[in-house]
């Protein structure tokens, strides 16, 4: 499940709760569309029987029950119907898929934020997803302190299975933070940093510029 | 997490649904018991919270919607629970933990029964388990076509996502039977194999026999 042997391009938002991603795979799916592209918009776990069912387990057990493999795992799981049921099948006819979050949240969240190895995440990503990875992936990066205020302030936003992890405090946030952008410099043909600062018309101008050469 | 650590003896049972593992295991523990020793029976999920949930959900999900990653993953992140809140501490006071099923299970089941690589799923388990594996592991067993004809006669006994696997039939079964021998063949200081056949007392007088150098 090599992304050579596909025809359509696959595309990753990351960044913090509160960075805007979903506003902004939002936006930029309407764009694209404008132009006449098949875009399928997607977020984790993206609708599947199964994903739903796990989304609703991990928002269900208590926070003291939470441990990062047993996330891990979880995730892993509903990332592996997401790929075989939704992404799969529109990379296959061709599509543009933009997904909010993708295994670079595992290695973020539960690897950088939880101390969990990046080596053994990355095995059982491939395992997972049959080595699945975006094409390109675009870092909303916000500072720890900002990503947190947003998301006080988001009370209608819906809750993600990543906010437990606000339990975890500042720390924590940083240390992904950190954790996105060491990714992001390890494999720097893949990734693109754009600043989450300013207004969302600013913000999505600065996307468009990190795609422009696959999808423009 | 490694078994030396710890002062306690890990014993799992292993073999088809229908092998009598069940019985066979309470037997064990009974006799444990009349000796004075600590014991504790468990089976995956084992009671946890997320465990019993996990087992929910597969059980509820339709075979259409079965896939051995997925299953295997789900599997682990229980498993993960049931060492970390069963297993471990048991076997840190001391106790003879006897568990009915282990990773084994995913190795012969998913591994050798649905065709996913061996060595994937054993990163896996050592991922989800921390390295943790049995000291001895008793293997029942029963042909394929014996296992099936108890799983049918079994209609009181308690269904297990195991069984989800009859789906596939006979030569299903017959790879996972050879699978477990496989397993074995390849550990012998870990495995020993028991013939099924016969009175649910011989059998009990061969796993003792199998188990009297650790327990006796």
């Amino acid at each position: 499940m090599d992304n050579d042997a596909r025809s359509g391009t696959f595309i990753t938002l990351e960044g913090p709760d509160g960075a805007g991603k979903s506003r902004q795979a939002a936006a930029l799916a309407e764009r694209l569309r404008g132009l006449g592209r098949d875009v399928v918009l997607t977020r984790e776990p993206g609708g599947t029987t199964l994903g739903e069912r796990i989304r609703a387990l991990l928002l269900e057990i208590s926070s003291d029950e939470h441990d990062p493999i047993s996330d891990a795992l979880l995730f892993s799981a509903a990332r592996r119907r997401h790929v075989g049921e939704v992404i799969g099948p529109a990379l296959e006819r061709g599509a543009i898929v933009i997904c909010d979050r993708y295994a670079d949240s595992t290695l973020a969240y539960q690897g950088h934020g939880d101390g969990l190895p990046i080596d053994s995440l990355r095995e059982l990503t491939e395992f997972a997803t049959g080595g699945l990875w975006p094409v390109r992936t675009v870092l909303i990066d916000v500072s720890a302190a900002e990503g947190l205020t947003r998301r006080q302030m988001g009370a209608a936003m819906d809750m993600t299975r990543f906010e437990v992890a606000d339990a975890h405090g500042m720390a924590f946030h940083e240390r992904v933070r950190q954790g996105y952008l060491d990714l992001a410099a390890a494999e720097p043909q893949r990734w693109r940093v754009v600043d989450g600062a300013g207004s969302p018309d600013e913000v999505a101008q600065r996307i468009w510029s990190a795609l422009a050469d696959l999808v423009g």
